[in-house]
């Protein structure tokens, strides 16, 4: 099979540099493309990046010599890839537009930024939890009059440390109306250079910005359901999010307090729930999918981000201490690696779904 | 007015150093004896904490040649001070009975250790919150036999980040039933090594064994009660505790969301009730009180342990990000110094108060 | 005696702030003006540094209502102080006119600013080591027909962690005539926000721009003579140094290996000179001079950042680890704080010293 | 090929942690036996590791049953294997005896431990340094009385940062005569738990017992000639270390200023020999061998240990900042991976090296 060609927008950046590293050897796709600001454009992908690869494994061979396009120029990607991974940071507004662009060309465009995580007819994937919404793309199409283009968003890498053993014990007819969940969520989440030494040795930050209303919404669209081309948000759950920056590299932790609505199921069942939940990136044996995409420590002190964060390639979400709540009925806490799972590998395993799918091709 | 003499058992650990540190110029009390394991006993203090003085300042000249003594025997100690400042580490069992026997001899028994903090009769203090339970001290005398020993103990560190500010508003006639916080906390909580580097760079633990449930009990003692001598616990408000250990020198944060019963205040009221704090201590000027008990930040990232936690003597709790709550009314961060207000500065108020109270003379 | 006014500008960087924090309550001198960049000017201080007081202790009472002056603009300093302290960050030409014209405006200006130290008739100090060079103020104040100004500058504070010890063996008629050192140096060091934590976390990094340089280079002034009005660098010391980023909030770490040219000490004679060194900070009981300025520590692992850098209002140099060198004479280890001894502090004693010698009245 | 058939002594600390995993898929050795203290004996592996496992990848599952023997029982380890990877941390006596009781009964015995070092006919290699040393093997079996069995030791883990870029140049004929470095040192050097947080949060240690000794020393064995059977040590370099401990999890960075004897090479010339270095473990194409022993970086801030210390398997050195030093000739930073280049890698290296030599078949 031929691979799918890839451009990377927003390529010098630290997701971009994930996206670069994570794709390297990736069986179906092939970066024919990197962009990034007007600054970088025209140079060899090596040197616009010198000094500044963030990644602790070399700049692969393949990427050296790639020439670096405008991201905000349309034209310079066409003909070079069909698939856009979107890693821009740029003002929210023209996010927005710059990715409709894209999608309006024909390009299918996912994108970790948040901008769109919000229009009416653009997917917001997990792809265990909801495969399924990304078969709004047809009305995505006929809405905007795309032909081959699409857009599909990953939700903030803050709330997939939790989201996915929530979602498994809802998908087997347990109700849960309310969370807490405290994070502590890694450095690497606010890019590069993100937050000074001077503020977080010796030190946590109990704040950032957004996060908590992100971490408190996205879950509704993701838990929502389709109704004529647009997505209708979960009413029936209530978070409430408290998000920390703590001294770690990779790796957000979430300690979550849940409550049922009717029946619970008793502490093995969940046990076994998450051992045992497996969803459509795993049946289709999707290149990024994780095999288990919840592993349950039973150690009394785990999950730890640098201990777990790592596992599956970066691709499971590890969760740890399930036990009663004195004001709830369960407490758990939970882990996923923010730049992977959160943030670049998700997306690529989107675009792995997608192409399953074959809104991709 | 002639010092009272105290001692200092277990004088050679982490909290027996912060003692000694505290006290060096304590205007009411004068630390004229020290006594540790059967180990140090013999030796000159300076000796036998030689390369082990783990304080940031030098320690001080007026305790480098006090002879240690043997904390588990008692006669050594007689004669030589009033007060015993007990930060021994033993089994628990051991240490009930020891502290008792101390008492029993005629010393005002102040305590850091968990043995006794649910002995029926024995009051667990935060002087800003529960001094009137310093108050069953004759019938603790009564019940023992006791002439002048008593034995008043100190709750956890964890707890004293959230629980100044709860009782705040309870005091202002404002019930709140439920509250689930999470716990990040310092280091120095474990005492001497206590955790690895190897176990918190780059990473956090969440799990501190035995911590969640003091975090949790504890509060309703001290909210509690006294009825014929004995405490009885509140059973108005239901607490549920994560607590993690991250890579901080001194200083537990806290992320508390709590919910009221009945009415409940607007978010300048409860700005207000903070700011306006005081209690006994401050009313009675004690030594070691914090002139203002809640310090309320409105910068929208603090407060932070490295940056708070030295307020107003390491005394203050300092609170902020007073916000609404999802599930819950409100949410807000609390911070305190761990090993001075959670343990041995808080110690210390609390003997200045049984001191004003006249139970130690 | 009325206190002598002082102005800070660049008072809202890490420096400036530093500056405020130690002159709150000076015996000497009164903080009377402020001033930063045109952005800042105009504003009351304490809004001026809303936010980013990066300090652990609170704000002073007294600099909150203090209007933030152009430090730019000279005009606007006069008549509300004699002496400038300066901290301003700017282009190193810029700051080179700019302290000039302050000087030629008849203010005393002491800075921590690297741009004039190697004019040639402006004295390098630390005051326990060529306090003598002040004297080449009426040279200067001839050379740039000033009446009542003069322009006097701190070295870097890399080198403040072994210098001293250095000069004391001198001092006593030893000889050294190379010297290999590898600095430790703390992140304050970089100001604010100085460098990301995703770079020092888990990490050092073996590279400060432009320091190895003054490392090697200021010491030669610094141990020179007077001639003629303008100084004349030290030639028979060769330095090489290694200077390194490690994550510590404060104090700079020396691993100093150093040789003796002619006869050397004892081992035990090094110590007592160095137990022993005093300086004319030290006979003049200049108020910010430390009573030891060379500490010894003989445990074997001192001295560490964390634990020595406070020592003596942190104006003390701590050494330790005196041992035979394999290559050359002997090796040790020095350390000192360098936002204090090594900047505000450091600048603070030479305007203690500039008075005491009446060049500022 | 039949792969040989390998055990590992002193399996559950991090060494051998660290030999296990690096083990889990190696094309010519099988692990077959495991042993520990008597404590762990009788267990499965994954038992006797509960709660205790280090590394960041999971238990390899072909490790979980295999019964943990007693290692100081060599009976137990007859039959099951032919090699013994050494990683006991015993009595240094101890480890003397046990390692040639093991040797004497057969095995080819590859140690990490530090007890044989200096045995005048125990090689200590670094693979690419002094392969050659290998063949004093005949010598040792005659000396000993053995018929297959073997003892070949590892050096310590701090010189590796350095010594093969000396040797790459004195291969080339230039004479290094002396050299003073200064290490920043991982703390997994320490094993586990190894330092206490509390110790290197906001710190760094400028000690590490023993450490500087065996910098010093072991270059000059490893340096040596064979001379009837027995080791003479290189006369020629003078060595000087300083060793410091560092809040980093992996990864040994020295500073290194070295001076030459005779004529001195250009910096390009440096660089040339580096980056075209290979030695016999890359002619071999031994398994675990750098396929670049030396990587030269031209940023000026790097090697940094976070961002290097996994180069090429973990197994090579990286170097950079190759400059002038003002006292000696040049000054450069070299890094390696001290938990495998330093230690378990560099063994087994070793060992490939020893069965490409045929001394262990």
């Amino acid at each position: 099979m031929n691979k799918i060609k890839v451009g990377v927008i927003g390529a010098t950046g630290m997701v971009g540099q994930n996206y670069l590293r994570l794709l390297a050897d990736h069986p179906w796709f092939e970066v024919t493309y990197v962009a990034a600001s007007p600054r970088s454009a025209g140079r060899r992908y090596e040197e616009a990046v010198a000094g500044r690869w963030l990644m602790t494994t070399p700049l692969p061979d393949q990427f050296k010599d790639l020439i670096v396009g405008d991201a905000g120029d349309i034209n310079s990607a066409k003909g070079k890839c069909s698939v856009i991974f979107s890693a821009v940071s740029l003002d929210k507004e023209k996010v927005k537009e710059l990715e409709l662009a894209y999608a309006a060309e024909g390009f299918a465009v996912v994108s970790n930024n948040s901008a769109h995580r919000h229009t009416e007819n653009v997917p917001m994937l997990i792809p265990e939890i909801n495969h399924s919404h990304a078969d709004i793309i047809p009305a995505q199409r006929k809405h905007y009059g795309w032909d081959k283009g699409l857009l599909a968003v990953k939700p903030n890498c803050s709330l997939q440390s939790y989201l996915t053993p929530i979602h498994a014990l809802r998908e087997k007819g347990y109700q849960i109306d309310r969370i807490i969940i405290t994070t502590m969520q890694a450095i690497s989440g606010a890019g590069y250079p993100g937050p000074a030494t001077y503020d977080l040795l010796d030190n946590v930050v109990p704040y950032i910005g957004g996060e908590e209303e992100k971490t408190e919404l996205e879950p509704l669209k993701i838990f929502g359901t389709i109704k004529e081309g647009k997505f209708i948000y979960d009413q029936s759950i209530q978070i409430s999010a408290h998000c920390n920056r703590v001294p770690v590299i990779d790796g957000h932790t979430a300690c979550v307090s849940m409550g049922f609505k009717g029946k619970r199921p008793e502490i093995n069942e969940i046990v076994e729930i998450w051992e045992n939940f497996t969803s459509l990136p795993q049946l289709l044996d999707l290149p990024s999918a994780p095999r288990q995409p919840i592993i349950v420590r039973h150690e009394v002190d785990r999950p730890q981000p640098r201990r777990d964060r790592d596992m599956d390639k970066a691709m499971a979400v590890t969760v740890g201490r399930l036990r009663e709540c004195n004001v709830f009925d369960y407490r758990f806490v939970g882990l996923s690696h923010n730049t992977v799972r959160g943030a670049a590998g998700g997306a690529i395993l989107m675009a792995e779904l997608l192409t399953a799918k074959e809104y991709i091709k």
